[in-house]
């Protein structure tokens, strides 16, 4: 069983939510766990709770990086935050992934500083995950998106390299056989959104390796037609952060319609557990994480307001993509390129 | 009052639903409406609904553009499609501006082939509108985005120009002294998106026709933060769509959620209206049609779906930015520049 560094620190709720939601996983799976953060604050919410201690490691450290720490903050040059030791630890063996809750730049960083890109690649990729329609029973409620922000602008071939580690990933993670993948674009036509995309498109429907649907639309995003999207990182970021907003504002929506109406009122009222399965849609983020793909170690991210249980799922997820080898098949993949 | 050419063959219920809203602004207002399209159902329509003859007139032409049919179909060159005529007509001087619910490559085409590009422009711009939450009371429900396709990559001038455009249009139609420009981006920082929205960031900072509130996010964008948002083609596309999907998807996922719970079931049932609702936020792009901007004459776009309802706000408001010399205004904006 792999051993995952968490950064205990990082995250609006850390080190308490993370900490339980190691020790969740302490009780109920085989997974090691090492705690990296402030150990004082670590042991005192372990002492709260129920954890098995033989599963349960920690590593001290005193420093943390902020959630609205940037770039411009020096972050890259901290090398005692709980992020930076976390992907150190990986990067001597101690521990096979990172999950981290904390900055997204601080994440990216660390993973620069510790981890080394996977030859032949020019441009890693953070991941995002959102919901989408399902079009039969078991299939995985979230698609992935990549990249979201570590690049801008992208070549054609950054754009074949993110198709081939997405559906990797998707194919270990999610269980699918044969991921779907999909280039967003502005049309669906193949001479659609310029030189780069035209390129991109004409790669991927002759890549063996990916098993390329075509482009996919704005629209067609939610629809569950493609289980992998490619694209810039300037066109991914904005896309999962409108995503991440959608169903925030829906539920307002509902909210303020006709509040005249008493069958509205009534309805709102009952329909107080279909809001909360609106508020549960728009924290998708949580389960399990989004990770970061290109290094030849493996971290995964979870939004700053995951709590416990997106810690353990994030923590499961990584032990999971761990043990059936994603980054060597992803490195495997791009060299076959 | 203004003569507004109305393309009757364009949308999913042309040429019937496009008839019915003419009448109603017949009717109602005194604006003049010259149908342009099949003169045979067009009449037929007319002599079964109530309408004011002395303020419709029809010209007749016996072609015009399928939904389906794409730039690829030659829809350039057929002089004779509805959507071109009324082009015609408008830059004859016949009428003062196009209303179209047709295909969009369609009625680019008729711009470009009949308008003019106003001086020192190099791209012009489609417009979206979405809705977004209101920050006031009397504040528009709706923002306003641009580029949505027109262009694909943009340089840091177009961004301007756009930014100047969608200023006059905002002011003229939503009836805002200043209202406030946001450049879409994946950060909010002003060295965020690359070279080129580095460099717009800077112009737009130091344009003093343009109340400039800084980078928008993906998730800013419904937050009634800024009410014209600038973007590149294939960013504003993307985005556009996904919103015009939105509404859609979280009814749905509100309608499958937790259904074996009877208090959903009954909630659902009398939220019959807020749903409703949200449906009607979904058709939110029916109000008023969005724009072409940067020719020297006007035309707005309804969506395919548009129905009676639509047509008449788009009419009413082509007929207001007619009257106020938006496109003037928008010349000389951009000849300031």
């Amino acid at each position: 069983m792999p051993v995952i560094a968490v950064d205990a620190m990082g995250g609006d709720f850390a080190p308490d939510d993370v900490v339980k939601g190691v020790a969740q996983v302490s009780l109920h799976t085989e997974i090691e766990s090492l705690l990296v953060g402030d150990e004082q604050q670590i042991q005192a919410t372990l002492d709260r709770i129920p954890y098995n201690p033989e599963r349960i490691a920690i590593h001290h450290t005193d420093e943390f990086v902020a959630a609205v720490d940037d770039a411009g903050t020096g972050i890259r040059h901290r090398r005692r935050t709980s992020i930076m030791v976390a992907a150190r630890l990986v990067a001597e063996g101690r521990a096979q992934a990172v999950v981290t809750a904390g900055n997204t730049a601080a994440a990216l960083a660390a993973c620069a500083r510790y981890f080394r890109t996977i030859e032949g690649l020019c441009q890693v990729a953070l991941c995002g995950v959102f919901p989408r329609q399902t079009l039969y029973a078991g299939q995985d409620p979230l698609a992935l998106l990549l990249d979201v922000g570590a690049s801008v602008r992208c070549e054609a071939a950054d754009l074949v390299r993110f198709a081939v580690m997405g559906s990797v990933y998707a194919r270990h993670v999610s269980k699918l056989a044969e991921p779907r993948v999909a280039l967003l674009n502005m049309g669906s036509e193949e001479n659609k959104g310029g030189a780069v995309l035209i390129e991109a498109f004409r790669r991927l429907k002759n890549q063996p390796s990916v098993n390329f649907v075509g482009n996919i639309e704005g629209h067609g995003l939610t629809k569950g037609t493609a289980d992998v999207i490619v694209c810039e990182g300037l066109l991914g970021n904005v896309v999962i952060k409108l995503l991440g907003a959608m169903a925030d504002v829906v539920v307002d929506s509902a909210g303020t319609g006709r509040r005249e109406n008493w069958r509205h009122k009534l309805g709102t009222f009952m329909l107080e557990s279909g809001a909360g399965r609106l508020r549960e849609l728009a924290a998708y983020e949580d389960y399990g994480g989004a990770p970061i793909l290109g290094f030849d170690r493996l971290m995964l991210r979870l939004p700053g307001r995951a709590n416990a249980r997106s810690v353990e799922n994030a923590i499961k997820v990584s032990a999971k993509a761990v043990c059936s080898g994603v980054v060597r098949e992803i490195a495997a993949g791009v060299e076959r390129l």
